[in-house]
């Protein structure tokens, strides 16, 4: 059977709600427990998708018991809705004012092959500090992306980026050094590397094979992205190919979950 | 100036290395300490790869002193990597057999529009736990979405979906209920909406706009999920057109961070 719940409104007659649970008592206020939950979860669901698309004018939230109307939940769902965009740090109670946006995501695309500085231009400048830069012998899964032979030196260069003066991500990179060697002088701090390989060869860059997972920071890399230990990462490991199908860039990259979102376009048919 | 460091190799001469750290005693320790996590990350990132895409026969990790000879790293950088695979519950050490892989990744394309049970049909049969499910008066940022006036009554469904038993996401699905109705007695625990939507309308989909984040799970989708309070989430949010444009499923996804990768293709000229 399947479980019924009639809107999310709260104070519902309970005899509306139809489901697995519900016989002794400890199990009704376990359930009530669980439903406020979901309706928490569903109404900051809602909230997020406004909060990241700048709904709400002036980032500040409008009040809970506005919130409760405009969404028929409790001012205690309302408050438990908040909680949570709290916990992720998107959102702060300010006394006197009320819930205001404090954490602002950047939107990076899905849909085209783009720089960090390219795709955040309009946010602001980023900035790059390298941490690392140099040869190392290509260990076999570098080697074989990169189409050169394991243990042939290859360009490592690690990166922190920052976003206004903030860390974005933490990026690992290997790149062949025959293009790499003219990456030692190229002016890093400022500029793409995607740009630069362009400069270098001459060439456009034509695709990547990319994948994307969420991954809790472990201590150091929290460290170095000034997160807090086990912050979510929304890790995306990138092997980009110039526009001949040559692959000359990859990369690990740990972008601060809570200061990114990746959007795009998906199409049903090929 | 940049900070060059030659190669992953552990006990190189340190006077090989140069950045901004090194003045004090301290300083020296602290910098030695950063440089070995910073390359546990290296080699764990590397590793990592090879797990996602079944790279080691069997599921069973090379030894130590094989890893450290492979990827030209000292002991205590390799056992600190897999330390790190190990807190992120991809590979376990079992005593008298060495490092296995325990957590499999499924891949989700970014390349198609497809459901879950679609797209994870060669690694096995996809359920759906219907948890929720019934009309909810659409708040504003539904109601904008779908195309439906405020208030209106749209069809809320929450579902936890499994692949072979396990938890492997959360889904909090909105759809307009002049289709929604022909959704409830429709087999929603073994049939992904996107196939159903397809039957009910007589039209295949046609795109849907995507954003992906990484948020750390709260305690309720936590429990939900059968994953730790904080486990790192991969939140996808998904407005699903029917070919003739129209806006029909908007869903709130939390992937389970550990089952799941999103992988596609990206071109640099649109």
């Amino acid at each position: 059977m399947i479980p019924y719940l009639i809107g999310m409104v709260p104070d519902m007659p309970t005899d509306r709600i139809r489901d697995h649970a519900g016989q002794g008592a400890t199990t009704v206020a376990a359930h009530r427990r669980r439903l406020r939950a979901d309706r928490a979860r569903q109404l900051a669901d809602l909230l997020r998708h406004q909060l990241l698309t700048a709904g709400f004018p002036g980032g500040a939230l409008p009040h809970e018991s506005i919130l409760a109307t405009d969404y028929r939940a409790s001012r205690n769902t309302v408050r438990q809705a908040l909680d949570l965009l709290r916990a992720e740090g998107l959102v702060e109670r300010q006394p006197g004012v009320g819930t205001v946006v404090v954490a602002q995501k950047y939107p990076h695309g899905l849909d085209r092959l783009m720089g960090l500085a390219e795709t955040l231009r309009e946010h602001g400048h980023v900035t790059n500090e390298v941490r690392t830069m140099g040869p190392v012998p290509a260990p076999a899964p570098v080697a074989d992306r990169l189409r050169v032979p394991t243990g042939t030196d290859v360009l490592y260069i690690e990166r922190l980026r920052r976003l206004g003066g903030l860390p974005l991500s933490l990026d690992l990179t290997y790149i062949p050094l025959d293009l790499g060697t003219a990456l030692l002088d190229a002016d890093l701090e400022n500029t793409d590397v995607f740009r630069l390989l362009e400069a270098i060869t001459g060439q456009r860059l034509g695709h990547a094979e990319i994948t994307l997972e969420a991954v809790n920071a472990d201590a150091n890399s929290a460290a170095v992205l000034e997160a807090p230990r086990g912050a979510a990462v929304l890790m995306l490991e990138r092997l980009t190919h110039l526009a001949d199908g040559r692959p000359v860039d990859l990369e690990f990259i740990r972008f601060r979950g809570d200061r990114i979102t990746m959007s795009g376009l998906l199409h049903r048919s090929l």
